[in-house]
This record gives structure tokens, C-alpha cells and sequence, in this order.
């Protein structure tokens, strides 16, 4: 399943309070999903779109993705920017690629999908009587 | 639309603490899955299907439920009791079943459902020129 197609929504609707100023705000979810995509190409990740949202509704933990795939977990994760999770984003969407049903063994997660799961919901195709870890 | 296929997840594994033993927790969601489904039956909503999930990564928020249908943006859903909610849960999946895209205009969501979203994630088919309220 190495190959399997894979989505990144990114939302690019998330709101950053900028420092100083109470009113003001950066929407840095453009400028994520940009560096992910670079960072795609650079791998010759062809399979992993990077597709921008308006809103996923999470706007709490700015900036927030979610990973999603053919009959596999979607994960929403939060917390995240361009500048320090690019790389982990991109390794995550290729690890999760690999997997037959979106679940990463929890020893193989980078640090920012450990601490930035927001929700995860289950493909169509899931009946609980599945192992899920 | 009315009569398209919803599926609605419940969170089974989801804890709430019992009152007065910080070490004890009590696991409402089969109980709530319960209740839905026999309001779903009493209404006669067979295009509605309940199902037990094992963890939807939320856990800060019980119980919690996902509203997911084919072409429709899946909504997660924390806070809901049995007691409380039952009603309203079978309400709003009937309104997102009769939208084409899942996403109800703000004044037809029930309060429950206003307050208690935790994500939203796009269907596939989404693009971000659409137009999504």
C-alpha cells in the first residue's frame, strides 16, 4: 500500500493571534500548505496531494491538517507550521501511506502527530469488531 | 438528498469521570448508541446507521459521535450525553442527510451540535472554490 493516495487537507482559514496585537491576526495555513507541497516534490511524493480548506472547524490549535485516504482512519492534527513540522508532516502522510488501514504504530509517529491529534474518525469500511490498536 | 445513507459513529471507549472518585470512570457511549438507535427506529430513519466506534482520539470531550455520509463533509461532534442529546443527535443527522454537502445553515443546527463541534473534514469531491458557508 505504499503508493496509496493520500490527501493533506490543509486549513488555510486558521487564525494566528499575531504577538502585541490583541486584534490582529496571520493566516499562516497558505504558507504551510505551500512548504509541505515543496517538500512533496522534493521527495517525488506524487501520490500525497496537498488540498487547501476553509476551516476544519478546529481553529483552537492553528494551523490544522488532516491526513485522509481510501478506506483508511482520518486523523485531524493541530498545532502545526511550516517552519517546524513541514518535514514531519511529509514523513507522517508517507508513513501513513504505507499503512493498510491510516494507523501509525504509535513508536512511529513523529513528535508533532503524537501531541497534535485533535480526532480521528474510521473509513466506511470499518466494523469495531476490527483490531485498531 | 433526504433519503441518503448517514452513518453515525459512536465513540464507545470515550471516559467520564464519576463523581467523588478521581480514580474511577464510567464508558456512556454504548449507552448513548443505544438511545439513537432507538430513536432512529421509533422515527423509522433506516437510511440511518449507527455504529460503535473504538476511540475517536477525542477523550476531552464525552461522549463523542461523527456524522458521515458519501460526498458530505464528515462533522465530530463532542459533549453528548443519552439523557440530554438523543433527540437532538437524531434531529441533526436527519438535517445532514437532507443537505447535499453536510454542512447545515447555522440556524437549523441544534444547540448541542453548535456547541460541540470539534472538526470537520471535506469529502473527497471537495474542492476549495466551493462555496461552504
Amino acid at each position: 500500500m505504499t503508493g496509496a493516495r493520500i490527501t493533506i487537507f490543509v486549513c488555510v482559514t486558521c487564525r494566528v493571534p499575531i504577538e502585541g496585537d490583541e486584534n490582529d491576526f496571520e493566516t499562516p495555513g497558505g504558507e504551510l500548505a505551500a512548504a509541505i507541497e515543496a517538500r512533496l516534490r522534493d521527495a517525488g511524493a506524487s501520490s500525497i496531494e496537498v488540498r487547501p480548506v476553509e476551516c476544519l472547524s478546529v481553529c483552537k490549535r492553528p494551523c490544522t491538517i488532516a491526513f485522509a485516504g481510501q478506506d483508511k482512519w482520518t486523523y485531524v492534527v493541530g498545532g502545526l507550521d511550516a517552519k517546524s513540522h513541514a518535514a514531519e508532516i511529509v514523513a507522517t502522510a508517507q508513513r501513513f501511506a504505507a499503512t493498510e488501514d491510516g494507523i501509525i504504530p504509535w513508536k512511529e509517529r513523529p513528535l508533532s502527530f503524537r501531541k497534535g491529534v485533535i480526532a480521528r474518525i474510521p473509513p466506511e469500511t470499518y466494523r469495531m469488531t476490527e483490531k485498531t490498536e
